[in-house]
């Protein structure tokens, strides 16, 4: 892997310079800039037979022989339709941040239905987590592979039985894919492939927006950290999801939340909340009467403890107290406890350097000022999909 | 039983003038005030065994004679023990309002158990729903019973095998007596059968615990209906349960409600909520993409729907939407929808007349006017067990 990782990192100083960023997933490889197009140059070990694949990439040669060997050049071209329907809805990409359906995907997805309406037509039928796709047959019993690979869609790699094409496709890529197959079969137009992007909001309309919606937007910023767009997603998604588990365990209620990130010099957190403040009182239920250890605890916690409005009281047969609860707004919550949640390690080190928390229309001067993250949150706010019109 | 009420009547009418109220359970009866002491009199037909009793009240005369006959004047002094300890706690009477121990059920507790101090230790390893006293030995099979019967308690009544004696005591209170059992064992004192008064917050104290609190705290105010104290509270407890449903389907969160009544001027329904207000946004979960029929439906309603802020879009494998809440005050929430509520028939006719919907410190006026009810609110907003001491 030593010798892979200096041959790369020549090859790629002889392309681009020094404009690219190492990476690092079973093998080194490299993500570099070339004219503007974005390029992984992934290297991999030749092998006479798949059994000899040593990782991941190594397979690649093989699905390359595979589809070269197969695909006919009227099938070429049902293929490129495919993907860039999967493109305009948003699907394409097996990446973490999209978690859609990968090249090969499309491409053997083409082969099994024959064109690419088939592959719409057919998908209208699948259901998450009982579609099986097997190409070569490898698997008699239909049921044993589904769970075996237990994923919303399961394709079996026709150079390796023991692998779903489709692994890294989420359950919602997978449904908005179903959903607007259905919409283009029934009502087929280009906006499926080229998408108007939505017009931003004005910084006033923005501010009304918030006004109407009566919710508590809270929005984290921390700096982006240099990394590979797919650790950095890995790492977002991540402390997305801890980020959440700490809000909603202090008892604020979620609407919706997601992260956005330039992937160069911003990461932004967008928390919408019921309320950015709660009451100080909560109810706190404790042990039934009749298990004694844990009501002698309790008891001795709770009675003549300052924090207890009310009680301890009985209610059906169980002791409750009401008491001062230890965060009624969310952003002290979070200015003293973000770096307690489960975070990526990257996102962690970034909010130890800069963490801004800021609420409502306070985002109003970024927001004017970064045009990506105006099409953004103007898409988060009132956003649906382009293709979505009235049957 | 037309016999039975034109009976009951004159003999009322000899005793007390108009002073009584008509009422009617299986029987009709009469509620009267005799120098100040309520008392209930209930007419009931004299039958020669049990097995020809037509009613609940036919059956009182037997019991009168198996307490006469097997309580020894000894446990009749430890009777008056356990039914002042009863009452002190707040434990003591069949009546809905209190869903406590009546006091043929003390009696028959004393008889089984054959002290008052025994009742006290044996209750302590009571476990509601499986807890059996069968004094004659009715049933061989105690699981059996218990099934039978499926309460908290379950005392066979002696002079009727298929009589649950408890049948009208709450899990609340059974379990109260339970705890202040271990608490008197662990130190025997006088407050458990007088427990001293709590004095009412000033009205200045009490704008402050309001404040203190954080929470909302919303009062309906209503006329009470005049009617037996039984009719009332199984009003008043099934209207607080439908006002609790109507609240929480609109999603307002309920921290602590009751309802308070002098039974005879004023019903004060009282809910304390984290938010009075709740954000416009909302968001709605449709079907999922598969399901196609419902998928239409969903879609149908919620494209170009003037109430929708965000979508419809995918989350996982459903069709969601952000959409307007109806109501977004729960003051006006109830003042438009509170008839609507699963109401007692009387509550529901009071409310038609006469209905206040306060908030906060908008009681101060109310509470200061009214003894009676600042004692109960005092208790409701800071209120422990008089025989609740640091052990």
């Amino acid at each position: 892997k030593e010798d892979l990782k200096g041959t790369i990192l020549r090859l790629a100083e002889c392309i681009v310079g020094d404009k690219f960023i190492e990476a690092y997933a079973e093998h080194p490889y490299v993500e570099l800039d070339y004219h503007g197009v974005k390029i992984d140059l992934v290297p991999c070990i030749k092998s006479s037979s798949i059994d000899e694949a040593k990782t991941a990439v190594d397979r690649t040669p093989f699905h390359t022989i595979y589809i070269k060997s197969n695909l006919s050049d009227n099938l070429k071209d049902e293929v490129r339709l495919l993907k860039g329907f999967m493109k305009g809805i948003g699907c394409y990409g097996a990446e973490t941040k999209i978690k859609g359906f990968s090249g090969y995907l499309c491409e053997l997805l083409v082969l099994y239905y024959g064109s690419f309406i088939n592959v719409l037509r057919s998908s209208i039928n699948w259901k998450p987590y009982s579609t099986l796709i097997d190409i070569e047959g490898y698997y008699k019993d239909a049921e044993e592979a589904l769970k075996l690979f237990n994923a919303p869609l399961v394709v079996i790699d026709p150079v390796d039985r023991n692998r779903n094409v489709a692994a890294a496709l989420s359950l919602e890529s997978m449904s908005k894919f179903i959903s607007a197959s259905k919409f283009f079969l029934e009502s087929p137009n280009l906006s499926f492939f080229q998408p108007k992007s939505i017009k931003p909001l004005s910084a006033n309309e923005l501010i009304e927006e918030i006004k109407r919606r009566g919710s508590n937007l809270i929005f984290i910023i921390t700096k982006c950290p240099k990394v590979h767009s797919e650790i950095l997603w890995g790492q977002l998604y991540r402390s997305l999801k801890g980020l959440k588990k700490l809000i909603s365990n202090f008892d604020f209620k979620i609407i919706n939340c997601d992260v956005w990130s330039d992937e160069k010099e911003l990461i932004i957190f967008i928390f919408e909340l019921e309320n950015a403040t709660l009451p100080s009182i909560k109810r706190h239920v404790g042990p039934p009467v009749y298990i004694q250890n844990e009501v002698k605890n309790f008891l001795n916690k709770y009675l003549n403890s300052p924090i207890v409005f009310l009680g301890p009281k009985i209610e059906d047969c169980r002791w409750v107290v009401y008491i001062k609860r230890k965060y009624i707004d969310v952003k002290q919550l979070l200015s003293e406890k973000i770096l307690t949640a489960r975070l990526g390690d990257l996102i962690k080190s970034s909010l130890k350097e800069r963490c801004v928390i800021i609420e409502n229309e306070e985002i109003t001067k970024l927001y004017s000022s970064n045009n990506d993250f105006s099409i953004y949150l103007t898409n988060y706010l009132k956003g649906t999909y382009p293709w979505l019109t009235k049957e």
